[in-house]
């Protein structure tokens, strides 16, 4: 079975506040970057899972960010999907003679 | 001054231990995911910022990543950046007659 590792956004939606971006932004202005004029903290998560193909990942990866990993009531998720290199086939290539 | 929109990805370097994204796993694995097999957890910051040009900004961002949002001993980061479109010249474009 095929291995994929995906890279997961979680942000809060727009309408929902976040104080704690707002706190690292006044902790910005204090240090002296006062030309930053908006900070939103999010989740980053990386996952990697055996799936049968990039449609039955995809699926799977949607379930465990509405159930685990998002508040849909407040955040939005969004992911990017790539399959692993499976096996070191080509481990020899390019070794000089 | 151009404004600019920058995607901060703030991990934990590979050799250190992640036991929130290990929770997570056996989170999922508990839920019947038990086809994940790793889980790390990051940050995910979002920041907008004026800057005079590309570099200008490049250059305080890895500074704010180093002084406030990474600690530089466990973790890495890297960061995503696009000049945000300043003036809305062509709001009237595409309006039907």
């Amino acid at each position: 079975m095929p291995t994929y590792q995906a890279q997961i956004y979680v942000t809060l939606r727009p309408s929902v506040l976040d104080p704690a971006g707002t706190a690292v932004q006044s902790g910005l202005s204090h240090m002296g970057y006062d030309n930053v004029s908006q900070v939103r903290i999010g989740k980053y998560v990386e996952v990697t899972l055996a799936a049968a193909g990039d449609a039955q990942a995809r699926q799977q990866l949607d379930q465990i960010c509405d159930q685990l990993l998002a508040n849909p009531v407040i955040e939005n998720y969004r992911f990017d999907l790539q399959e692993q290199a499976t096996s070191p086939a080509v481990a020899g290539a390019g070794l000089a003679g």
